[in-house]
């Protein structure tokens, strides 16, 4: 293979030849050896991802974002509403957040909705409305961006977000690593884990290396949650990477009722924090009313979440 | 509909009409009316289980074997081998998990492999090496019966498990529901909660009511875990249903690193307890042994499980 | 490995060394490899079915039943309603689709149903019936066996069927092994094709090796289908093994409106036969009335699949 | 409900009321509706979507591309490489494809790749090849846009294609919907049919309705093939929707050797054309090479597709 960096070694069986192939595997193209007729199998041994691999960078990787660490020794809360609607509604919600324990405002400006017929966000106005609230209470924003075009408008929002449906949006990913912010990189509804990876990849090619991931729910047969939180998905990351991992329990199930049981959940099994749909009213949200706390029931939860924190010697 | 005692309401829209159904909807064939040219499309609004409904049975129920109690306020954990293989073995591992403190002792004689050429279990032999293990420590026993032909060696087995591929092997749910004995009812691997909840009410028609529910992993996409545990069945299940729910982390993920973690979601979320693999040496165990705990790490777990059942006010 | 009849070839590389393994490994238990702390991952290379394997049987296996020959060059259509109702019902059927060409009559005496509350089959009686309608059509009789106790009622059954739930019920298929009767083995709702091929290897393993596979739908995310058709299984089985397979439309996407046309692309593709619902009053159909075919519809799909039949060279 | 145009019709259940609303219902929320307290579900009974939905447009539509049609009576091959490469690969292969009948030409140009290492296209050179080819030979350009960045660049490409990663980039099919130009549209890789209808919605909104739907694999549990070709999809849509549908074969299952069995599938089960990947020297493609069609191969397919679209009756 003179084309590549990599070593032959042949085993030979009785029925099968295995070819064992070392060095820079990593620009090997898997599916060409695949098309040759005298092969049957290709078998990649190595993870494909490198920075964002814990085998070459075994320290915890932490966040900051103006004096919050996300990551190790922190369980960092993300609220706020689905949708920014108001400056009324979000400042109230903002201050009453804050008030329960939150780190950080979340809001949606840009909307990603299934129908186009559907409320599709306050756009530009809406990233206004977080700038206020922000300087209002002091909270750090995070704010999804849905495409490239719109990126100029996110000089002042903290912690970028890629969504669900972006998570495969390369040229959005690599735009994103050009920049020296946060990014929190939500999976993909049917995106692996080893997936979710590659496109932190795709970022820390870039030179961005500040990528927090978010798991909220894969897709499966289930239909009595909207979508299945994969819980497992938080060890397991935690040892193929070193960077931080969050939680979205308001779009994994989908289910106001269960949020905070699954948050607990997501605190004991080592994630490092939540992103959580809070709305005053959620029965007039403009979107995903279902899924959203009240106030009251956020303050609830939290007061939950700092019992089991400090049973892990976690700040909230 | 003369031959169901329903009653039918129309509701008349400008393109469609709904006529909603009300009554002993049970037993009408949703196939049978889904046939008919007219209609486009049948929707069930309620739930086709009875016994197992917590509408009809708000009171959670609380299975009792030999004095302990499964259910409400108590966090159970059933532990031991995948596979018993020698008295040695399972009685050395039986003490070990009770000094942790297991209520229960689990492990597998009749052993349901993927392959012919595994080893299947040591039968019948091994239902006897769980009662001696009974006698000699006090510990109830779980076991799983694979096939109605077995039940009769099943006598002085505490808790009979039905095992995910047998979750709608409805010949052997209607016998299980003529006993008056515990039975632990394993999620099949892409069952519906809906479905497991129609395998209980098998059970339960036959007048069988002891019955524990047990979330084991669902079938995705996701190849980095052997199964996706389904955290959020808990919380959803405990909604619907009044009888108890445990969780198997073992088989959940496959990864014996990841199962003190995922016990401990499943404390936080709200299981009413575990089943959990343990091997004196996974290196050499008989099946499954890239899952199990050495009894070391399940003390490590029991430890941090029973500050965790504190702050929930359980008994472990 | 003194345990295992292999070798151990290493090969070294920077970061990871690889150990090669060849020999008889069907033997090696990868769990139990996977399980050592100095182990990261094992991958098998081989496939671990030997019977079912066409690399070891490269020749088509031809199933025979009175005359009929299913595979290589056949195309066999088994039709007939979901549950036998009544004689009159299933000889009107019989009838029916022995004229438009079917080769086996198909119907089910034991149903396993979801609901405990639903019609569970005729039974015994049911296969009465089937034997009756054989007689005095001549066309063989396929019919599924639930479980182990009613196997001795199937003496006079041509093919005996194991239903999708029961693909991995070991203890049956270890019985059905010690035939010397087609068996129709149904692919599980979530089974692999691997483990498709794995049960088929637990009856070969007893020494019957007349075995149909059949493609029925595999649960996903998608619920506009019962199922999703599998249809790449078809050529994907072709390659991995030798025993015939063949396509049950019906169940596939439980929509009777869309059999022919799936039923056409199973000829298309390679599949060596059908398996058809058939009802000669869906409406009032026992069971899965929606997925049924009108004689009328059958007899159109019939004459349909003949002429495409040409195309391939298959009799039909 | 004042706030929306639909009138309530109460049907009053001994346990339940179900209220059944009639009206311009998709302008409702059914997230809204679902969190308020005294509601326990809420199904919609008609389908969201209204441009694309059949029931208001019963006429298939036939999208025109110089003056070759893709719809009811024509079944149109797309064929060419995974991506464009050079000058002399894209013309040799245009030409080949076009002798054995293909009537489009597709390459990549912008190429996503879930590695940042891997090719990532030519990108603006490459769309120049497929013009300069498209003189050549004649033959209509498809190829994918990425990103709305990119669309400029598009005005002498004759389908634009929307890939699955970005089925739901809402951003980029909002401005498609400004175009009036064919968008072929491919399902998501977890889209439910519904959401591919949807998606095709947003597009159409905008005032574009020339869109081919694209099948090209749904992603589940399945390892042995890249995706699950969703076959049963065709019948589906059709029912559902007037829009023409293909399917692509080469990515449903990622293995060169079915794509032939996929394509006559695809014809048969009712599809409106294919989208195949050919490559004049697969073991040396830059993409995706286990997947492609030799020429040779290509041409003894198109020679069996033709005999199937006479039975048919349609024009290849």
């Amino acid at each position: 293979m003179s084309k590549y960096d990599v070593k032959i070694n042949p085993i030979v069986g009785t029925e099968t030849t295995v070819l064992g192939l070392v060095g820079e595997t990593q620009s090997v193209d898997i599916h060409k050896l695949r098309s040759m007729d005298i092969v049957e199998k290709v078998i990649r041994v190595q993870e494909p991802y490198k920075k964002a691999n814990r085998a070459f960078h075994p320290q915890d990787t932490i966040v900051e974002v103006q004096n919050r660490k996300i990551g190790e020794g922190h369980f960092s809360v993300m609220a706020g509403p689905c949708s920014v609607e108001s400056e009324e509604q979000l400042t109230g919600i903002a201050k009453a957040v804050q008030a329960s324990g939150a780190a950080f405002l979340r809001g949606g400006a840009f909307k990603p909705r299934t129908s186009p017929y559907a409320f599709q966000g306050l756009g530009p106005a809406g990233l206004e409305l977080l700038i206020k609230a922000k300087i209002e209470t002091g909270l750090p924003i995070v704010t999804e961006v849905m495409d490239l075009s719109q990126l100029s408008a996110f000089d002042d929002v903290d912690i970028i977000q890629v969504g669900a449906r972006n998570m495969q949006n390369f040229t959005l990913l690599k735009e994103l690593g050009r920049l020296r912010k946060p990014i929190l990189l939500k999976r993909g509804m049917s995106a692996t884990m080893r997936e979710l990876l590659m496109a932190a990849e795709y970022i820390m090619a870039g030179g961005n290396e500040q990528i927090i991931l978010c798991e909220r729910g894969i897709r499966t047969f289930e239909p009595a949650t909207r979508n299945t939180l994969d819980i497992s998905a938080i060890p397991v990351l935690k040892r193929q990477t070193h960077l931080p991992i969050i939680v979205d329990p308001s779009h994994a199930a989908g289910l106001s009722w269960a949020v905070e049981a699954l948050s607990k959940a997501a605190l004991a099994v080592g994630a490092d924090g939540l992103m959580v749909e809070v709305h005053n009213d959620p029965q007039k949200a403009l979107c995903d009313g279902d899924q959203a706390l009240t106030p009251e029931a956020f303050d609830h939860m939290m007061s939950e979440l700092k019992r089991y924190a400090k049973l892990e010697n976690k700040n909230i």
